[in-house]
């Protein structure tokens, strides 16, 4: 069996490493030469414009998945007509749109904040006028880690937010005053669904930077599992698919969703039964999935800018070093530590001793 | 970093695998045009007898190791001019030969049964007076899983055995009524060394069949970590090392080392905190190693001549299912499961539910 995976940075490493011992094999695809330099099994350049290059591809492969949905829809379609594409283009052009996505959770009873479509600058005031401040302006496709978004706090805020944006759809969303955000991983082929536990997540500049699971509330559990399983029966999704949530008074509202493996499953690969990884390889290929508990109390750390010295990290004790041989650049996921503990308790003192010195450490070179 | 592996088998696979995470490319070297046909991100073919094949592969890597030890000395000795080769020619050259072998471990101290250098029928019959019967004569190169060697239980076998073996150089060994079979897997940087629980090992025909861990026997771990440590120490070792001991009235008595990453190890991957695959990796670049412990217990059912469906593999619970992508013939390890439960009783019922339908479901088809 071969699996095709468009993109070619970490996700789809860990898509391909987690295929090798189903004697699964990957081959990634990259656009023109390649961003990226890291070691995948094997690797095809083609161009997303030439159909020859797509059919060559999607020929080769028993399905296609993908480690981004920030592909072009044209070249998924395109892929379709050659392969088994998971999930389905159509899913991912919702997720592709944030009005799409949010009205899609809505028509399915997943709460989440109040939004609105914006087309004009009268528009922002009268849905800000429902949302009150502060609120959040968005563009509708592209935005990923905080990029693509303004914080509105006031009338002024508001036109200088909608002129700088004004050139792409937009939607404005209610700020949510949220405790904590969490998100559910879930996977499906065509006969069975499964979920991890919780994750928690802690984000920085919009950007991810610890996980911690599992995140232990049943009633919680139970709610997300009752979202994904709608949502994904709803869409008969094939594959990983995440939605982030924020929690406010224990009750959950979506953010978001990624119909791929997410960052904040990273800690699967030590810390759960089955990794998000090997059971994404197992859902696009409609192979039994595997068990999806926590094996132990689990946390990621992400490095982003900036990536500890490979000495000093393999010496951290009860850590799992993930480099991904990327080019450092400000804001730039360039690895993970995955942390196992036998108590929440001990996982928290592990977060703790080791934040100030991935700090220090990092920035010593 | 880029590493250097001699073979292209599961093991080098394996060894690949547990480079990706700290970005540590791994390059297959394969004589001629490789034997097996398993995914490994990269892979070199080479003629052992062309000097400027091994220069131009020594050249590209930081370090070289291999995953078998049956490899010519003259192949690493070229290797080594430009490279580093670890563990070094010189030690894989007394693990090729039980009787350099057998000789070190009783300079050491590392108690062995009793072995006869033998030369002739004559010599023969000698040594048979002191081991009396059975004893096992075996060729002291090349032979591995019960292969070049013959029990003898009489005079009459004896003759046979000698005549079928004669033209090869041999050594007898006197029979071990041992109770069980154990192994130690130790692995040592140029300043660190660790250990790995003890594994309990059930062969089949000579043939590794499941290995259990950890063999909790806090006596018997010492004794083999201070034997472990005498040889590591003794021949300034670098990588993986495996010594096979019976167990005979709660001593053990020294069978082979295997220096380099080894079946009975196959458990780590997801049983113990760091694999043996990385730590060999992390030993042979003279990086920290990871810890070694167990995560729970733990246990590897190899699939020898016949491997079940996959569909049927991926279902069972508390399994890892590897597919090393070999061609099926009998006694050939085609790949194996790792069980992990939450205890030993638990373990052991996983195994005796497993067993009889791994023997049903191999031959179904």
């Amino acid at each position: 069996m071969k699996l095709g995976i468009l993109g070619d940075g970490q996700l789809a490493r860990m898509l391909a490493v987690a295929a090798v011992p189903l004697d699964i094999a990957c081959v990634a695809l990259a656009e023109g030469q390649g961003q990226s330099k890291i070691t995948i099994p094997e690797r095809a350049s083609v161009s997303y414009l030439n159909p020859e290059d797509l059919a060559r591809f999607a020929q080769q492969v028993d399905a296609i998945t993908f480690e981004t949905e920030n592909i072009p829809i044209l070249v998924l379609n395109e892929l379709k007509k050659y392969s088994h594409v998971f999930p389905r283009p159509d899913i991912i052009e919702i997720a592709q749109h944030r009005l799409a996505e949010k009205s899609l959770f809505q028509s399915l009873g997943i709460p989440t904040a109040k939004f609105y479509s914006i087309k004009s600058s009268e528009q922002l005031k009268l849905a800000l006028k429902e949302t009150g401040y502060p609120a959040i302006l968005k563009t509708c496709t592209g935005g990923y880690d905080g990029k693509g978004q303004c914080v509105i706090r006031s009338a002024e805020e508001a036109e200088m937010a909608y002129q700088s944006l004004s050139q792409y759809e937009l939607i404005l969303e209610a700020f949510v005053p949220f405790e904590r955000e969490v998100s559910l991983i879930a996977v499906r082929n065509s006969t069975q669904i499964k979920f991890y536990p919780l994750t928690e997540n802690t984000h920085q500049q919009g950007i991810l930077y610890i996980s911690k699971a599992p995140y232990l509330d049943s009633a919680l559990q139970e709610q997300a599992e009752i979202y994904l399983t709608k949502l994904m029966e709803h869409l008969d999704y094939r594959g990983v698919l995440t939605i982030e949530f924020f929690v406010v008074k224990q009750q959950l509202i979506a953010n978001e969703m990624a119909p791929r493996v997410h960052n904040s499953g990273h800690w699967t690969i030590e810390g759960a039964y089955t990794s998000q990884f090997q059971n994404q390889v197992r859902a696009v290929l409609d192979l039994p999935l595997g068990e999806t508990q926590a094996r132990c109390p689990s946390a990621m750390f992400n490095f982003v800018g900036t990536i500890p010295e490979k000495p000093w990290a393999l010496m951290q004790k009860q850590s799992y070093f993930h480099d991904y041989g990327k080019t450092a650049r400000p804001k730039r996921k360039l690895g993970h530590f995955t942390l196992l503990a036998n108590t929440t308790q001990e996982l928290e003192q592990l977060i703790a001793d080791l934040s100030p010195k991935i700090q220090m450490d990092v920035n010593y070179e």
